[in-house]
């Protein structure tokens, strides 16, 4: 688990703020959740690996000393939306669009680029079965990575009915429907020859195997109703598709997707179309997908849904090690300028000067300690720089008799004497350049 | 523990928008931590009562069956901040200013007002022992608190050492001094006699406690190294705080400062000045201090530290209650514009028209359901008005054959017919009232 250092927090705030103002655009709303469930709500829905990386609270009180849990930390933002739901029927709009981001904790082993305290960032649509919904997610989620400046990604699309279709019709038995699928998803990474063999262990036979890659291989230019005559369910969910994948063209989404045979996705309670973000050269930067059995295990009646999740830890990777972060958020400038003061009886008029400047909207620190003694003036001329302050104000004694300031430039080291009257307008970040200057003396620790 | 439903959490990101935003006017940074920390760093820190209110999680893997715990999650923001300060030695700047605001979490039996899960917003400056310190910090909160639209509120100001030296003199043995405390800062609910009677029941002789209330009573109009000249300790913090005080009159504060002898604050940490906000009738909406020892505990040597916590959760209560929050906030208003689809043929088109508008930053929903059939449209007007639309757009065939939309205001139910390119320049906010309009007959639904 990471603390988040002023930087880091930052860079999280500016990915955060347009992934929010940009899923408002498209009408979803805020949600938040707490931290604990009850631990009935969370357990049995991961799956057996899934139970075992739940973080589990003890009981309180006089339950403590059995050493029994009675509540668990959030393991995704679906679960807690499906019980949302259930827990406030009626009091919902008849579609619920919420957006969520916020931690999730999993007692995983910790390993590079993996934490055990990390955000999601969620976007789910509950209540229609309309394809418009997928096309909005889907357009919304190509708007986030866009305004983000992402521009070398497309979106695979696939659907689980083509998936159990082709299968099927492959042979493969519904019960090895579930490895099949993983074997296939490794595609890209271990070949033909690999996904074969993989199936075979799973216990798939050779000819079934072989059917069932050609089969996928041969969709991939196919997405019509007709390829998948064969089966009804199929040929459904190839339509669907077929005109999500037109439907995208008139959105920010146009262009970006890729109808992908092979895509499986890992969670088994998607019911329809899947997606994930794909980078050439990155990997997945998020998936989802139509889930319309979810939210009726808590509600008690079948209500469909869909939902998209972006990896906005992978997301912060990828835009560091892309310098994507616009410059005042990469190198955060720090205050507009540090005050200084000379000696005690300077201290009121240092501390009116900072409320002026302030209420003018300036960020304004203040060096707490007199730099009349010692060595104190570079002291905070230091501090100035490892703050990153753009400017720095001394006043002593003469400027105090002439109401001016020294100003000095931290970068440039340029420095000017000015009334303190034009100290805000001075200062702000639109006229950042002195009008007049003369360069500064060094002084000792300057280097 | 509470969802916060959209409208909570707009609620909520206002005001911390605001906090935010002030306080890095004054040079505070945005700090984070994890919700887990090892269990050792939280206990013994909250006193008796506070370990047995810590939420502990137990071990996984191995140990899982053991019933004991490793983690346990955060109990408030200061503990944390120690741990980030002693892990960040030669990282940090010299002067370590930062803001956190995160939930925190305690098993407290739920009363009104009271939850498990609540955010905490603390402030805090690490590093230096000068008044300026306080100054600024009593300053940022009060500007706080004026930028939320708080009016009526002061800062109740004391000092460890002068309670300390007030005791003492009163004859009240160091060892009685918290208790002394505890029944002096009920002085205001229960009155002189009340809390001489408390401090009986704690053992403290009758004339003991008698001159423990006279001292502070005479205190409270004698702010004076004089008043305090017994007690050399007492007299250096009746000059602290003299100066905490007069500095306060230059910035966001003045005005507002109470010095309050019987103001004691529960936590035992503190060393110096301590504070509390309080408004007339509804009682403390934040405290802080000086504690100059806490971060030692964790980093081995001495560093100075001076902060405070404002009441998140109290402040969003009582500006609810007193309708503070701005109108934008209180009653949002959801989508700009509700898109309806007619039949499918016009779902590309409608689409089109979302992905304009949402280019021109507005808020745009599309009700997913063609309202051609059955009585969809007036289900589309019921949502619209649920969801606070501002406007709902109709295409039908005239509309899809003239390149024009039907547009309804949902509020006044005035309804006017434009060219679809004038759509996006009609719909910004600046320009919420209709050109021409003319009303719209009422659907079967509307009543």
């Amino acid at each position: 688990m990471r603390d988040f250092l002023p930087e880091d927090v930052r860079r999280r705030q500016y990915v955060i703020d347009i992934v929010r103002r940009v899923y408002e655009r498209y009408g979803f709303e805020p949600l938040e959740t707490p931290a604990l469930e009850n631990i009935e709500t969370l357990t049995g829905k991961y799956g057996e690996e899934g139970n075992q990386l739940i973080f589990k609270v003890l009981k309180r009180g006089e339950g403590a000393s059995s050493g029994e849990a009675d509540l668990a930390l959030r393991y995704d933002l679906t679960v807690p939306l499906a019980r949302v739901v259930a827990d406030n029927r009626g009091k919902l709009p008849r579609f619920f669009k919420r957006y969520q981001i916020q931690p999730v904790w999993r007692a995983d082993r910790p390993a590079r680029g993996r934490f055990r305290e990390f955000y999601q960032c969620d976007v789910d649509a509950i209540g229609s079965t309309s394809p418009v919904v997928e096309v909005e997610m889907i357009a919304a989620v190509c708007d986030v990575l866009q305004a983000l400046g992402f521009s070398d990604f497309v979106v695979q699309i696939n659907h689980r009915e083509l998936l159990t279709a082709l299968l099927s019709s492959a042979g493969i038995d519904a019960s090895k429907h579930g490895d099949a699928l993983v074997a296939i998803d490794k595609l890209d990474k271990i070949g033909a020859d690999g996904v074969a063999a993989d199936m075979l262990a799973r216990g798939i036979a050779r000819e079934s195997a072989e059917a069932a890659l050609e089969k996928s291989q041969a969709a991939a230019g196919n997405l019509s109703r007709e390829f998948f005559a064969f089966d009804p369910a199929g040929a459904a969910a190839a339509a669907n598709l077929a005109e999500i994948v037109r439907l995208c063209e008139n959105t920010a989404a146009a262009g970006r997707l890729r109808f992908t045979p092979r895509l499986a996705r890992g969670l088994s309670y998607y019911t329809g179309a899947i997606m994930e973000i794909a980078v050439e050269g990155i990997g997945s930067l998020g998936g989802g997908g139509r889930y319309d059995g979810l939210i009726g295990m808590f509600a008690g009646e079948q209500i469909p849904a869909c939902g998209f999740s972006l990896g906005l830890e992978r997301i912060l990777v990828v835009m560091g090690e892309r310098t994507m972060f616009p410059p005042q958020v990469a190198e955060h400038s720090g205050p507009d300028v540090m005050l200084t003061i000379f000696d005690d009886e300077f201290t009121g008029r240092c501390l009116e000067l900072a409320t002026e400047l302030r209420a003018a909207d300036l960020r304004v620190e203040i060096f707490p300690e007199s730099t009349k003694r010692g060595k104190n003036l570079n002291k905070a001329l230091k501090y100035a720089s490892e703050r990153k302050a753009r400017f720095i104000a001394i006043m002593e004694e003469d400027e105090l008799a002439t109401n001016e300031v020294k100003l000095r430039n931290t970068a440039t080291r340029e420095q000017e004497r000015i009334p303190q009257r034009d100290l805000a307008s001075r200062l702000r970040p639109s006229n950042p350049e002195p009008r007049t200057s003369n360069r500064a003396p060094r002084t000792s620790d300057d280097e």
